[in-house]
């Protein structure tokens, strides 16, 4: 699938059809987020595909910024082990969330290409998620994304006018 | 170009030609960046984009992780005064930090596409870059991103085997 195609298609999902996603197509996920980029080359993200079922659904409950029920959840985590033993000191405050948040954009553009939707987000009950899925203290859970066969059109809110983002060489008042 | 060629030709870029690079195909890094999610649909993401030669040189000094003197060099910032307005209780401690993440991701898959690279960076002087670019207090710096025409081949460091990264339903030690 052409890029601009991929990157113009990707929108939050919230409506998810009740099939399952296969194994291989989780694993493309996964394959296509560890391509982005990661400072230090730590490589700290783990990658938690929740796809049993009652698992799911207890993820659900403890997460209110979910959607849709969606059959897949993924978590995606920092070790934090590996990153204190490892990186700068930039890494642990932001430098290994930054690298979860592009992994992320990199599986949900991936995701488009194989029709299916997702949604990222940080409303979740913490510690409910961490139980569930039987995370030790040296991992920290930097977001959730929901996954699935999309159902429906989504919502694609429009983008502020460039004049509002994008300035060139200095910073300039719009407002 | 094909989505699978663009997320496999990402690599981060330490060596440019000192060649300028067209304001049209520097928009177009922006647009894409736009595209990416933004929590709660804050859009608080702003990109000064120094294309200034003498500016760009003085960034690059203060900038101990920029290598191979960019071109042109974008502060990806968050715009705070709108995060406190419009945002959550989670959006001024690492929503827009991540989106910040996810837009300058889809910035650099875009700039492979249009041959350009890039590298992301969190090492630099934060006042000195804040002064040059005339941030005010409003606006956080998140991290900046070289761009230019790439000379040689990038490194392109091996991931980590997939069963280190992966993990089904649950958390599983692999060490």
């Amino acid at each position: 699938m052409e890029f601009t195609d991929v990157i113009a298609g990707r929108h939050s999902i919230r409506r998810f059809r009740q099939e399952q996603v296969p194994t291989a197509l989780l694993e493309q996920l996964i394959a296509a987020a560890v391509q982005a980029p990661t400072a230090s080359n730590l490589q700290a993200w783990r990658f938690l595909v929740a796809v049993e079922p009652s698992l799911v659904h207890k993820l659900d409950l403890f997460s209110p910024g979910l959607s849709g029920n969606p059959p897949v959840i993924i978590a995606v985590c920092s070790d934090l082990e590996e990153v204190s033993r490892r990186g700068s000191k930039h890494s642990l405050e932001y430098g290994c969330m930054m690298d979860a948040a592009m992994a992320a954009e990199n599986l949900m553009l991936k995701a488009v290409e194989l029709g299916l939707g997702t949604c990222a987000i940080k409303s979740y009950h913490e510690q409910s998620v961490r139980r569930l899925l039987k995370l030790p203290d040296t991992l920290r859970l930097e977001l959730l994304i929901s996954v699935g066969w999309p159902e429906g059109e989504p919502r694609a809110p429009q983008r502020k006018p460039m004049e509002q983002v994008l300035f060139f060489n200095e910073w300039e008042e719009t407002k």
